[in-house]
Order: C-alpha cells, then sequence, then structure tokens
C-alpha cells in the first residue's frame, strides 16, 4: 500500500481567476512536497465567513484523520485579528480568528486553540494582504511535515466565535429555525436537525411553513416526492431541506439565507 | 520510476461552491490513500445527462488505462434507477444506470455493467439524496483498491442508453446531423464526423448550413479561415465544428445544442 | 520523506466546463504518471495572452524550483506561431511563442528559448486545434520526465515578447502609470511598484489619482484605511494597488485595465 500523504484541505473566497489559489498551493508544496491538497471551494462570497463555515462543516469529518483544514475567508486581514489552529481529536483547522470556526467549537471536543505567533514559520517578507499566502498556508504546511504546535505558538483561551443561528421551540407543536444555505440546485438548506424535528413531529403530520403561503409535509422517502412539488426532508447534511424534483426551490418560494421557517404539527 | 496511483476521474453537475464535489474526494481517499483524483468537469447543466456523456466523450480515451470515470449526474436519485460499474477492455466507468454510458456502449467492447448492489461497499448510513457520496464514490474507490467486480454486484444486461443523435444521409449529396454542444469560445459542435462528411464530400465543394443565411465551407487547415468568416473543420474530438477566429460563432449564427445543420454539395 | 514529484501548473483560457483542461491532465499523466499538476487557472478571458502573463507573474516564483509551468492560450493555433520552451536557472516555461513569458524575458536570467519542434514529443495525430494537448502537454510531461531539452527541438533568439505597459516618469514628483488587473475583490493592480513609488515620495505626502475625481493617500499599514475610503497600498504581488475596505473599489471608480494611474506629490 502506498504511504499516506498528509491531507491540507483548501476553503476561500479567493475565486478561481486571480493567482491567489495557486500561491497558497505554491507555498504549501515548496513546504512540504508530499502534501495531498484538496480543494473543498473557492467560490465563497467574498468576505462570506458564515458561509465558509457551514461549508467546512458540511464535508470536514468525511475526510481522513489528521487532516488539516485550511480556511482563508480573512475580511480581517492586516488588523489584528490572530491567525489560529484548532485542534480536535481528529482534525486541525488553521485559518484567521473571526469565527470561522465556530460550527467546529460546537460539534467537536476541541484540545487547543493556538495562536500561530511564531514568525518562524512564517513566509518572509509577511505581505499586509495576503496571510494565506504568507502565514496560514506556511503554518499548514509546516503542520502536515509533523511540527509541534507547541513550536507554533500559545494557547489561547479565548478565541472568537460567533452565535450560530439556533433553533426555537415556540411550543411543543412549533420549532421556529432559519435558511442557513441555497444550493446549486436551489435546495433550501435550514438549520433544523433531526433534534429539532423528531420522527414523533414527522410522523404526527408536521409541515414546514417558509413563506406565507407555502406549507409542506415532510417526507421521509425522498421518491413520495410528487413532480412540481415542493416537499421537505433531511438532507445529506444532515439538515431540514426544502425541495422540488428537477426544478429550483428557492426560485420558486424565493428563499435565501436568513429567511424564517417554521414547523408545525397542525 | 514512480509507482502509478490509480486515477478516478469525477464527472458531475455539483457545481464548484458546495460540499458535494469535496465530500466525494474526501470519501475516495478515506478509503484509498493512494488514489489520484482528476476533476473532468463539475458544471454540467444541472441533471443534463446528455452534456455530461459527451463530455466524458470527448476526453476519457486520453486517460491512462485502467482509470475509472465515475460520473455523478443523477436527477432520479432516491428513486429505483440503478447504481452500475462498466467494464471495457481498457478503463471502468461508475455512476447511475441513466444512459449516461450511452457513448462508451456506442463505441467502446463493454465486457460487462455490474449492478452495484452489495451495500457493504456503501458509505452507511446511505443518504436519499446524495448517492454520489454515499454509493457511487465508494464503489469506485473499492474498485481502485483491486476489489473485483463480483464481490460489487451482479452482472445484468438490461442497463439503459438513450438514443444518441444520429446522423442521416438525405442523399448522396445531401448529410444532416444536429449541433450536440456549444464550447466556452463559442464554436459549434455537430455530431457528424469523418465517416459522415467524406474527403470525397469535401473536395466536391460540400458547404455546412447551420441556419437558413449561413452556409459555409468545410476547410482543411484551420489557417485558411480569414477573420470575421464563419467556417467549418474537424475539431479536435472528431467531430465537424463550426467557427470563427477570434470570436464565438454561436452567438453570430444563434447556434444551440438540438438546432439542425446540413452538409451539401452544391 | 517522501520523494518529491515534478509538478507541471496549467494557465489556460479553457475555462472549466469543457474536456479540455481534463484533457491535458490526461496526457501528462499517460507520459508521467508521477508529474504532480497544480492548476494556477483555466478562467483567462479567452485569447486574453496579457492577462495569462499577468497571472503566471504573480504567482510562478512561489513554486518550487524546477516547476514547469504551461500556459497555454492561444488565439494562433493552427497559424504558424511556433511551441517553445523557455528555460531560466530556476524554472520551465512551456507555451506557444505569442508573447505570453514576456514578464519571464523581462524579469528572469533566460538561458534558452527552444522551438518545440521534434515531433517525435508530439501526441499523434496532431489536430489542427488542441496544440494544448497534442504538442504542449506531452512536451511539459516529457520534460518532467527529464527529457533533455536538447532532444526537443533548436535553440531560438527571435522569440515574440510584447512591450509590457512601463510607468513613465512625468517629474520628480510625477509619475505614471496604467491599471493592468482588476481582482476578484475589486482591488485596481496598478503597473507601478517600489521602484517607481519610492519610499521617500510617500513619506513627502504622494497622492494616487486613478480618475479625475479621485486621489488618494498611498498607506504604508494596510489597518490606516478608513471604511468606505479608497485607499492604496503596495499589494501583495508587488505592485500599487488601489482598494476599499470590504467593497469593491473597480466599482466605485469604474476603473478597468488600461486606465491612466497617476501619483503625484502635491
Amino acid at each position: 500500500m502506498a504511504e499516506r500523504r498528509p491531507i491540507i484541505t483548501l476553503t476561500t473566497d479567493f475565486g478561481e481567476a486571480d493567482y491567489f489559489v495557486p500561491a497558497l498551493k505554491a507555498v504549501i508544496l515548496s513546504i512540504n512536497p508530499a502534501a495531498e491538497i484538496v480543494d473543498i471551494t473557492h467560490l465563497v462570497p467574498p468576505h462570506d465567513v458564515y458561509s465558509a463555515a457551514f461549508t467546512l462543516l458540511c464535508c470536514y469529518k468525511d475526510f481522513p484523520r489528521w487532516t488539516i483544514h485550511l480556511v482563508v475567508v480573512d475580511p480581517g486581514v492586516g488588523s489584528g485579528r490572530r491567525p489560529i489552529m484548532v485542534g480536535t481529536d481528529d482534525y486541525f483547522f488553521v485559518g484567521p480568528d473571526n469565527g470561522v470556526f465556530s460550527y467546529v467549537y460546537q460539534r467537536e471536543t476541541v484540545n487547543r486553540v493556538v495562536h500561530l505567533n511564531v514568525e518562524h514559520y512564517y513566509r518572509a517578507p509577511v505581505s499586509n494582504t495576503f496571510h494565506g499566502r504568507d502565514i496560514f498556508a506556511p503554518c499548514a504546511a509546516a503542520l502536515s511535515k509533523g511540527v509541534e504546535w507547541r513550536m507554533m505558538g500559545e494557547e489561547i483561551e479565548d478565541s472568537t466565535r460567533f452565535s450560530l443561528p439556533m433553533p426555537s421551540v415556540v411550543s411543543a407543536k412549533h420549532v421556529r429555525g432559519v435558511v442557513i444555505h441555497v444550493d446549486r440546485f436551489g435546495n433550501i438548506i435550514t438549520n433544523l436537525t433531526r433534534a429539532d424535528v423528531t420522527d414523533d413531529m414527522i410522523r404526527a403530520g408536521a409541515r414546514v411553513r417558509v413563506s406565507p403561503q407555502e406549507a409542506v409535509a415532510v417526507l421521509t422517502h425522498f421518491a413520495e416526492a410528487k413532480p412540481n412539488e415542493l416537499f421537505a426532508y433531511f438532507g445529506s447534511a444532515g439538515f431540514l431541506e426544502l425541495a422540488v424534483r428537477g426544478q429550483s426551490a428557492a426560485r420558486m418560494v424565493e428563499a435565501k439565507r436568513g429567511i424564517e421557517v417554521s414547523v408545525v404539527i397542525p
């Protein structure tokens, strides 16, 4: 069997037309030629830290243990925000301390957060505007070579986390959430999970309301959906989603991030 | 010489902004860390099985022998359509049994089509909506590790193929075809090959008509084309194409997929 | 430590929807399975040789020594323009002789330019329209396997270079340049470097005028910028740039490539 190459994933808002992404890869491969780089996405909307956090959330656990997840969505570049490394039982996360790892803090056992302040591991000189190339990528590459986190900075306790949109229980028959994402197919992803919308509620005929006009059933089997019909189901990322077979649900109900969603038992 | 890593190519309609593509890669690398993953495209128009089939057709043969071509354009996910593996003399193809391999059936010696129904090779639990991650990617990864197809399912004889648009001979001096693709440069690709438009026809002054107004010569040498002039030639994928030097032919004649094309000897 | 795989980078105007990019990769991996392929970008505007030259300029030096930079932006495909290899002290560059390596000629010690005319290293048959697949990729792959450049063609002295937009000194207090790029964030990149706009000028209060209305200070620290304020600074590629925190500067001043920029000491 081939030796396992250390994996570094990239999640950025750099787009795919400029030199930013290849510069990250060039720096990583210069430091660790054995690194295997996997793009998560570079199409995070510019400076949209929440969107980056969500996309990472939906796939980071599918990667092999000890994958290093590098995120560079960094509206505060050039200000005082800290570069950090987050270590959990299974993964490393490297990026700016701007809340982009809030879902990781919520869902994982975090063993440590390290302020990556040892300049020995930076690319010199450090530019004011491209810490992805000059700080985050070289630190991730060093980690992938087995450099101990103790060498790269100091543990901190006060890392930034933003309050994630949380579902609220209005009554035993009513749960409220929000739209957190719309995907390429126009599927509408909410922040509601199976913990919020239980099997009991579904069996009791729970309906999902995403706009004043629309209230639809939660289906347990995708194939039950009729053509042109909006329906709800638990999607592959574990969230309640709304979709229309072969069409864009988001276009049908004009949903976008932040819009309220209610699940009600009639 | 380095050991050859098994290659898995990806052709999907997932776009590049969501977590779908990295989830496929994560699953593949978790099962086979030695796999070399090559993107064909993720910009297949949503649910456009024919477009995926065409793009794959144009490049699958350029890959090394035993490459595994994984295609996930799957409008029928969650319904009864079968996950399959197609084995030819040189390649493996993995994807949904929805006709996406119709060109492969037409052009290759197919040794077997296997219904991938052994759940041992699936990712558990299988979601209703993302068989790319939960069935197709893990089966392709297992194949790339050398798992025998016999272990992964049963041979079937009735796989789905759609009728590809075929050229028709109207008379000895008239062949009819259709536009099957428009590429990034605005070049118009037809389904006509050298078998349909022979050297004899070209020498006899065959002209190509793609709209009522336009009738152009078939050039044997690309460099013969004049600026701003629509012309026809055999392109790099083996099909008769229409182009304009430095401009979009598709914009000039408003061509799109499905439009009729005639080659006529005057 | 893992053996270093030879790196080949790709810069093209092929887009990401067609079979062009995977065909390049397929050909490279067929010839050299050990090659590590890194995408720079495939979103160069169609036929925009200057844009390709600029994007390559901004990142080629970040790659490890002996990286092979393959560029296929080739409006002259099918005409007489020569396929070439440029060898410097640190890198190889492979592409059409259309000026796309003009920045390399300007900034590097070029040891040789070779006309890649030995058809033994081409993919057969060579199409009229896709020399990327049939000439450039196979030659780059051969180079990556250690084939001597002497085997692949003859040295030439008359390679094509276009005149790069050069800053001009109007007076001791006035330097003139042009906008050479606008990036994804709307930052405006000029052709002015620290050699043109010196620290002395900045200390003397130099201001940048990019349109009749706007004249802004050159900041030494990015963090000095106020919200909604256009400001100038030296960016991560070494050029004077104009930006607005969290907004698109290009939209604010309607800048695009070719527009004049002046730096003036009041």
